[in-house]
């Protein structure tokens, strides 16, 4: 069950130049004045939502319970594609139905989604005409302001539908001998994630690590192997990671996102 | 009028390096424990006012009344140059007089601009000897957070006056058969956004927008043309926007700010 | 003396991608509902813990009392690494035991250092088991948040101790006609930020600052020589900087970090 706790976060592609995220905020504030708002990222690569829903899906249980997440990766903004609401584990999210939640949905203990009835609830929220290319501002942020401030429920926010745009990045597929996945970010330090959960290998005793014509055997952390040395690794969010001790996978193995990975047992 | 609601806002071209926004939030912090900041953005190109007057020009309406808004984009920092700050809107703004707020000013149903007497507001607020090359945390922040707490009000900081350094750019021009202006930002989708207002070109029937040898058509949102092609649109800033369809119009028109760009009707 | 403000600052190289410095913030208001949290920075290069411990020790003072400060560099997490806490003239530390905070107890007036138990922590706050590779999120935020809501206090965080691992970049040294340090940062504007103290270089009368095989004036700020010349100066945190008037120094001098800056008297 989602109770709200006035806490919000922002997951966008909008990066750090101009008012975007700033404007999104201001409104937040004008509907609820003490939301307390933490920006996820806004360095999703541009018009990528799978990246923002991997990342919303592996870290939203590491905020307070009740908390409203916000996803602005919206390359169709003012067509006719629709916002969907999900409530999941109690926890609430708001995004295009663009495929970007659903990593969420996929791996939450329970979620219902909504779609949004945007005249029922742009006359309920008094929500003024929102412009044709900017609806983080205009729709998103006083909705998830108000879901926030307890001032509107969930399944108030339109009718229940499980029929939404599928996720942009298939699942792992496993094989009795191999799990394979794809490279789905990389971090700043240049580690390599994949999606490929750790459950999905638990049940190889000798786990190895392949990409791009390499093996990599699991270690615990990056200080298991000298500084210049690859592994692979479960990560912090749970999944496997190719990583260079002190020094960037992603730039010595000249990998980037989508790149095929696999697992097998040695 | 101007009531304040706590709320304070930040625009600099300090990038993310170092403490020095940080360091003006934890002055306001200790000067209002309960301050609500928001960073519009720190990436204003350095040493260009204009850009920030620009965004604080178009956006301080989305954040609540009563919010004061600091931008320092301050060459001059140290020098003799004053310190302004202008109540518009219910809002308030404060920054070096260096041309910076003079959008602001521009575009405000009404303003009032008051010198700064550093002397007097020092006395007052007992700010310390401020350094010679950081007025962001030495005076802007704590006045800020003193406006903000209302402990001194914008017409006790200093003088009435009309005379300041005037806008970095030039207002769009505009003859019977076109409006000529200039890109005033790119935003991190490569967007160029011009200093072209919406209501300079509605007497335009068909309006075209012309920049760098190419004409483009007005449209409404960006999926309204296939990926790859290039628009131009009135955007959520109510100004008219350059962008190319899930791409760079930036990087595919190899255009930059202060390019002309020309409106007229076909 | 240390008394919690619920102010919590966060330094770390974790850059803007991803949800690692969120879900730090996430997991302090799971603890704390009502932290007031600032970012620092999260550009410090990665690996180089001596960035964030200068900025720190030249920073923390304008903060609240009682703010609690957590600084997460740290090659070595997962490894036998300690973690340590420092208390330092009215405001807290939290660190890697690295030689990050070297900078902070050189400086500060008064400082204790605790070396966390982590066994007995984890136990009285009810952590659950760290993952090995982030510890900012599974150890210091907790930690940090519990601190800042005064639910422990630093002297409870294990025993004292002044074994720690040394400074990764030592101090200036001085000789009666010189004082020799290195550039130890750069800010966005490209200025070079020495790690030598002004009280160093008082006893000059008429100082010059030399590096590269040129010599700098010292001068009081940027606007006092002409756009494009370079000078020297007292900066805005005490130490010797080298900058170009509204250019940058690094990049017309080639400079990096960790380059000698020698001040003597002309």
């Amino acid at each position: 069950m989602f109770v709200p706790s006035g806490v919000i976060t922002i997951t966008t592609d909008f990066g750090h130049q101009g008012p975007f995220v700033a404007t999104m905020k201001g409104r937040m504030l004008t509907r609820l004045a003490d939301a307390r708002i933490i920006d996820v990222t806004h360095e999703v690569p541009v018009y990528w939502p799978a990246e923002a829903g991997f990342w919303l899906s592996r870290s939203y249980q590491y905020f307070p319970s009740g908390t409203v997440h916000v996803a602005v990766v919206d390359p169709g903004v003012g067509t006719s594609r629709d916002i969907i609401a999900v409530e999941a584990d109690g926890h609430g999210f708001l995004a295009p139905d663009n495929g970007l939640l659903a990593p969420v949905v996929g791996r939450a203990a329970s979620a219902r989604i909504y779609r949004l009835d945007l005249a029922s609830v742009r006359q309920r929220l008094q929500l003024p005409v929102p412009s044709a290319t900017f609806h983080g501002r205009d729709i998103f942020a006083p909705v998830a302001a108000e879901i926030a401030a307890g001032h509107i429920a969930m399944q108030d926010l339109g009718p229940v539908t499980t029929d939404v745009v599928p996720a942009w990045v298939d699942e792992p597929s496993s094989t009795p001998d191999q799990v394979a996945g794809v490279i789905i970010t990389i971090d700043h330090f240049g580690n390599l994630i994949t999606n490929i959960d750790a459950t999905l290998i638990e049940r190889f005793s000798r786990p190895v690590v392949r990409t791009a014509g390499h093996d990599f055997p699991l270690r615990r952390t990056y200080g298991d192997v000298r500084p210049g040395d690859y592994l692979a690794l479960i990560n912090s969010f749970g999944v496997v990671e190719l990583a260079r001790a002190e020094q960037s996978a992603a730039e010595g193995l000249g990998l980037g996102r989508g790149a095929p990975v696999v697992v097998s047992s040695r």
